[in-house]
């Protein structure tokens, strides 16, 4: 089957009109969520659901088949086993005839090519010849298919409304994907623009989605979990293309035999020479992280921060022990510097902070001591902003119960807007998790990302900084 | 000064009477929230407050000083700068030579040694020396003292109450300490037994206490944040001697000269060469973990779980993703090993899963797949903790809306605990954090420790294991 040539995918993003095959009236069941999913991001077109047993689903008309519906339909979800979606591919195919209007299919169903069984491989071949001929474009099948916050539209059941952002999400399995949007949502740790859960990649990969993403203003990041590509050669030249313009980061298994065995019976994918698309990554300037925490970590940062205009960090804390573990951490990456300071800023912090503060020792690192108060913060930081030799700034603080959490989260975001010009890059590490959350969540509503960990920041600062350094390049 | 013997430290745990000097009327003031943590801990002895400008703070009479308190004082806190500090130990000199009550003072100022100054050093030197003459223990200064949750006994000002547990948490850095046990508290994610946080180390240091634990039944696991001991040698004796009763897990900064430099002006440390800690560490079972997360995960894993009796791990989930990037981490372990599954077993997995599940493939590893349900997790957990080959489970959940939260996790605590004879280890991950708290809050109830990334857990299990095979040496 030859490939088909990649097109705009306007109609996965932005269908005017979305048919739910399997669309329950059951609120626990995914065929319903859907329905209300596709509410409560907002999403303006029109929602046909499908289900023979059903007259109607709450406000909505409910039609037999995908065939019976009288107005235009540009793309359709199927939530209905591998083998009947393969029948609705076939219902797609007689209306596409006199219609020509469903422009594509998002198949959630595994049961494919997956099971590593030749009747799952018929059915997925089947699947997608009947959609070739067709002229429709397939997502999956074994996914969770898209959300774009733009328009709303989304054929993710598990995710009911996502705030905006710059994340665009990549990812083989959908469960990780979601993972990532559910972890972050409590206190809204990072925006999205778009999701894409590939699954067996049959006919949209995600080549296909980042072509989409180069030139989409809203993608200021693109978030790639990957199990293995199929075409790989074209992958990694569309890696180097997109990271060009905006930062990739990458999490991808296959680096043990264990890992590769795992890939194959989850999404069909042959993992790879791993070491051949570690040394693109890193040859392209993508970023692969090393473990799901810093994959997190790294998109939260591009999503909320602009990018540092070199590798000179100063580091601010109140509380030693995180600090020297931040520092130890930041030590250990060659890419990163620790900014030096001005005398005459030495000065100035010498005649602010109480005696028992560290000023610059080592080079770049600030301990005012538990001395601190919410102004402090403010203060200090703009004095750091004002600094020649600082390109970013990552703060570390332990906000005790001595404090206002909201106004210290304040004076700190004042700090950063009041910066001049390009701004620099703040990132905050806000320990005490269990009673910062009002803290971390103002620091997040003022798109300053906060983490929870002094050495895991250092980890994402140095990621921040591999793709400056590429861009510059 | 020669160093006093260590002796018993019951004094510090288990005091008949605490005064806190710098005590408080204003509710926002450490002074006064020592003495209200005091009472959240249930602290059953006697409690003086003394600040001779008040003459009660709600229930208690106020002290003008200690040596004006009528009743036994076995313990004394103070609040109070470094200088006046000094005036408290000469006091209890005073007392001492009468009364010879006071058996340790905990000094929570800084401005000490930690400044690199000749002033700093000096009152330091006269501060111990004072204590040392007058018999008086000293934790400290620059630290927050002792929690004892069996006691309640507390001189930390920031920890209101914590549950009881096994984990003993030695910390250089309070706030480090600190920090581990508030992202812990917000859903129980570890009990504790006790908390040091010694600061400078003039008198009382890491040796002393781990002898104090070493016969302490209620210490599952000792957790070390170390930023450099100055007896090293004899630190690493008391190491090797407590490792081989009960798991040490250490977090140690030093690795880079940044990170020495730092400590240096933290706690006055000399971080010492990390390579000889780092061998020393591994030579003697200790388990030195490589980041704040391993740090924090592997104490909780300890102290909620049993060790497993071997290496051969199975992994069971519903996720594919997820489980995939569990695999690939195991697999980059080689102290671990994939678990083979009996035939008989395979054979009962496959008439209970779905057609499309993936059973032992790789060997020991099980993805029911989406058609999970809440007791089929009990049922699958009760073949794998019956297979005798398998040492430990790792359980991969991503909780979705569609299931019961509570059920699900009584289901897994329901399998975990009809285990017959010696329990096999049982870790879960669960994923979708934000959504998960219920499940994630009942598992941890039934002690059974829950994380948050499937790779971090691989990890977690390997430390685990290097107990293990530490303790059958």
């Amino acid at each position: 089957m030859p490939k088909k040539e990649t097109g705009n995918l306007s109609f996965l993003f932005n269908p005017r009109s979305v048919a739910i095959v399997g669309a329950s009236a059951d609120g626990g069941k995914p065929g319903h969520k859907l329905l209300r999913n596709l509410v409560s991001m907002g999403y303006h077109g029109k929602i046909f659901p499908v289900n023979p047993n059903l007259k109607s689903i709450d406000e909505w008309k409910c039609y037999s088949t995908v065939g019976e519906i009288e107005e235009e339909v540009e793309l359709v979800a199927t939530l209905v086993s591998a083998r009947k979606a393969v029948e609705v591919a076939k219902q797609i195919e007689t209306r596409n005839l006199s219609r020509h209007d469903v422009k594509a299919i998002v198949c959630i169903a595994g049961g494919f090519r997956e099971l590593g069984t030749k009747e799952g491989s018929d059915l997925e071949t089947e699947l997608s010849s009947i959609l070739t001929r067709s002229g429709v474009r397939l997502v999956g099948p074994n996914c969770l298919g898209v959300i774009d916050t733009s328009t709303g539209i989304t054929t993710n059941f598990d995710v009911g409304s996502y705030k905006k952002g710059g994340a665009c999400v990549l990812t083989q399995s959908g469960a990780f994907g979601n993972s990532f949007l559910l972890w972050a949502s409590k206190i809204g740790l990072v925006g999205l623009d778009k999701f894409v859960s590939l699954g067996n990649m049959s006919d949209v990969d995600m080549i296909d989605v980042m072509r989409e993403l180069e030139n989409d203003p809203n993608a200021k990041v693109v978030a790639i979990y990957l199990e293995g590509h199929p075409r790989a050669r074209e992958f990694l030249a569309e890696i180097k293309r997109i990271s060009s313009t905006k930062p990739v980061v990458i999490l991808k298994v296959g680096k043990t035999e264990v890992g590769r065995r795992s890939a194959r019976s989850h999404t069909g994918s042959i993992a790879g020479d791993d070491l051949i698309y570690g040394g693109a990554f890193k040859q392209y300037g993508a970023i692969r992280t090393e473990s799901v925490n810093e994959f997190y970590d790294t998109i939260r940062a591009f999503e909320k921060q602009p990018v540092p205009q070199g590798n000179r960090v100063a580091v601010l804390t109140h509380i030693g022990g995180p600090g020297t573990i931040c520092l130890d951490a930041l030590g250990s990456f060659q890419e990163l510097e620790l900014a030096r300071i001005s005398e005459e800023t030495k000065e100035k912090l010498k005649k602010m902070l109480s005696p028992a503060a560290t000023i610059a020792k080592p080079e770049g690192y600030i301990d005012v001591t538990a001395a601190h108060s919410e102004h402090l913060h403010n203060q200090v930081l703009e004095l750091l902003f004002g600094e020649s030799e600082v390109d970013s700034v990552i703060q570390i603080l332990g906000p005790s119960t001595f404090l206002d959490q909201k106004l210290l989260a304040r004076e700190i975001a004042d700090a950063y807007r009041s910066q001049k010009g390009q701004k620099k890059t703040l990132l905050n590490v806000v320990m005490f998790a269990g009673e910062a959350e009002e803290c971390r969540r103002a620091l997040e509503n003022a798109s300053l990302p906060t983490f929870e960990f002094p050495d895991m920041v250092a980890r994402v600062l140095r990621n921040m900084v591999l793709y400056t350094n590429q861009a510059s390049r």
